[in-house]
């Protein structure tokens, strides 16, 4: 009998206890011994309900073998988890906040206790993604790793895209479908895709990467026309997260790009996830599934527990991978160029053609046409291409384009990207 | 140290010493210490030339940890993989012929000696497939197998669709570019792909698939004209391997179909392969990638390899997946219903209608407009899509079909499918 001690018993927590009352479970001899909620009355009918406890003690104290952390955030997951690992127990999680700013250290204490800590739903949803990228495609040096990993952003793009909608109107029915939360910062900013991605970056490259140290642009400020010029461009927008190793270091970068429609990840749309590793001998391999959502999480968790349970509880000739080095690199986007689609606001259109001509010096003006565009752009907009702009350099001509007078301000930048 | 022994040095055989070359492989201790081949004097120029046998006995009397089996075919290579088994080492192999064939065989030799036999190169190529089937996803009910999973009919409808080849003409070219055997048969009659489904079911399904019980068409009838009806009808052709759970068992099989363009599946172009696993608790995911190729299948093979050195070279703990179960399930068609693209040559029309509508109750002319098809349809055919059809009917329906004065004959015959 394999004991376990739920921490959390919200959308994923139920969603693993469902999982566990199937039949497959029972016959690996698996059950629930305790599940720590915070206030035990808001479980009462429920038919956990004499396994349920608001004491952390009761399921450390107790001899659960596998402790399941399904809270999210830092805090009290963080001291849960440490004493779990430091009391023997093998821990699964799903919490990417958790494991992005913390993961090094919980690893190294599971192994000198001999027990495991396996994350296999911190990123990716129910997309299996950390074991593939750790043993099966071990024998690759992998390069690059590009996903749309955030499935909040990628449905409220979605409905920008298939509806017209501005994002506000489409955050709002994200929330009302219970996709963002009340506060959707964390999603909308871009700093979950910046944890899952710095995860993703740290098994692939085999390097410590810090969430904190790569460069973030969230979707609060795409707006309705950049959605209509992407899709006249033939593009999506997508928040993607990508990281490549370079001659000098690793960069990484969350962004929200206009996607080539050619690209395999261009067509991933509303909630779901996907992810593109390349690996030198493989090439591009994809993944692609629900990123979120109560039963697809909780396959993963589960997924994680079997396989604890496979290798007899022991840690003994298991080795997880590493999530980090002595030394974290740092971040680096030299030599990397990358085009540029730019809106400005001009009170005078041919001074400004000038100045956007002596500041880049391969570039394409854009002039869409109503009918095709579905909307119509502002008239006193400039909007142009910039081709291969290294990325160390854009931030200051965007600033030499802001300061001249003939320019009101500039209204958006994003990134042309994607694979023909 | 780890040593390897290698039977086969061709394509895949020299991808893996390549990659085992590596300084990433050599950190690990791994060294090929044997490669068997059938003639020494085709590879006596190569670095690895000191290491050459071409006789098995060479390997299994030495002290090798892993044979890795990269010949392909029944014989020898059964044998080999069964005495190297019996003496107590480990087997990877990229086989699908023998791993559908005597799988379960040989995982049974496997456990009884102690020792492991991983196969994730036999089906499509590097994507990891196999393990993140049996394992990630173990906590899923599995309920369907969807997949494209031979690049070389993949290639060959690719190139009819892009360029308006004829199958002759694609099939040459496939052969010219190292796509297709010289001896195409197994590939382009479907076999190839009922062995890699017949894998990946009895995995997913936890029951013994017999690849020589799965209905198989292939794609050698696929004419010009399916082609362009298909794109016409906002589609491509693909030869889709299928295998799902039914009320009554499993049903499997492997044919060209046209996929609506909507689906995952029918914008995976060329030599890619993609599967997409449905299970109860995830929902679709799907695995993309390069499904054949030197490095691709090396890369699987060594993934294997390393699989085994990280558990300590021991099977304890363990529980490689079944491949079988004591009583193999009978195929199941029965209450499946499709929808049929099916082009008859007539020499009268209306009787040909007439019989048509007294066949197939539900049922949608296609009168191709010649600007639209891009092509030129003979006038003496009848183009409809027969919706609804028990898929234990449609023979016995095609034949009356068939039989009917006024049609000439049945041209083809292709189911239509793809989520929207």
């Amino acid at each position: 009998m394999v004991k376990i001690g739920l921490l959390g018993c919200g959308t994923i927590g139920s969603g693993v206890v469902e999982l566990l009352e199937r039949d497959s479970c029972r016959k690996n001899d698996l059950s629930i011994e305790k599940i720590l909620v915070r206030n035990k009355d808001k479980h009462y009918n429920k038919p956990y309900g004499c396994k349920l406890t608001d004491s952390f003690n009761d399921i450390i104290s107790s001899d659960v073998d596998i402790v399941v952390e399904v809270m999210g955030g830092i805090d009290p997951a963080y001291f849960y988890v440490k004493q779990s690992l430091l009391k023997g127990r093998h821990v699964v999680t799903a919490n990417k906040d958790l494991i992005a700013k913390f993961g090094s250290e919980l690893q190294n204490i599971a192994r000198q206790n001999g027990v495991r800590l396996l994350f296999e739903a911190s990123v990716g949803g129910g997309i299996p993604i950390i074991k593939p990228l750790k043993e099966c495609l071990a024998a690759n040096n992998i390069t690059e790793i590009r996903g749309i990993v955030n499935g909040t952003t990628n449905y409220i793009l979605s409905r920008m895209d298939s509806s017209g909608l501005d994002f506000e109107t489409a955050l709002k029915e994200a929330q009302q479908c219970g996709y963002a939360e009340a506060n959707p910062e964390a999603d909308i900013l871009g700093l979950d895709a910046a944890r899952k991605l710095a995860i993703l970056s740290s098994i692939a490259f085999r390097i410590s990467v810090n969430y904190e140290d790569i460069p973030v642009q969230g979707i609060n400020n795409i707006s309705a026309d950049d959605i209509s010029l992407a899709r006249y461009l033939g593009c999506s927008v997508k928040l993607l997260a990508l990281s490549r190793k370079t001659d000098h270091g690793i960069m990484a970068r969350v962004a929200p790009v206009l996607l080539k429609n050619t690209d395999s990840l261009a067509r991933v749309s509303d909630v779901y996830n996907a992810i593109v590793v390349k690996g030198d001998a493989v090439g591009d391999v994809l993944f692609f599934g629900r990123g979120a959502g109560k039963l697809p999480t909780a396959s993963a968790v589960v997924g994680d527990i079997f396989d604890i349970v496979r290798h007899n509880m022991s840690s003994q000739g298991v080795e997880d991978c590493k999530l980090e080095d002595p030394a974290p690199v740092k971040l680096d986007t030299a030599g990397c160029k990358s085009d540029f689609l730019i809106r400005v606001k001009v009170n005078d259109r041919i001074e400004a053609m000038n100045i956007i001509a002596g500041l880049f010096s391969r570039f394409e003006l854009i002039f869409p046409e109503r009918a095709k565009l579905g909307r119509l752009i502002d008239q006193d907009q400039v909007i142009f291409v910039a081709h291969d702009i290294y990325e160390t350099d854009i931030d200051k001509r965007i600033d030499l384009l802001g300061t001249a007078d003939c320019i009101d301000n500039v209204l958006s930048i994003l990134r042309v990207e994607g694979e023909a």
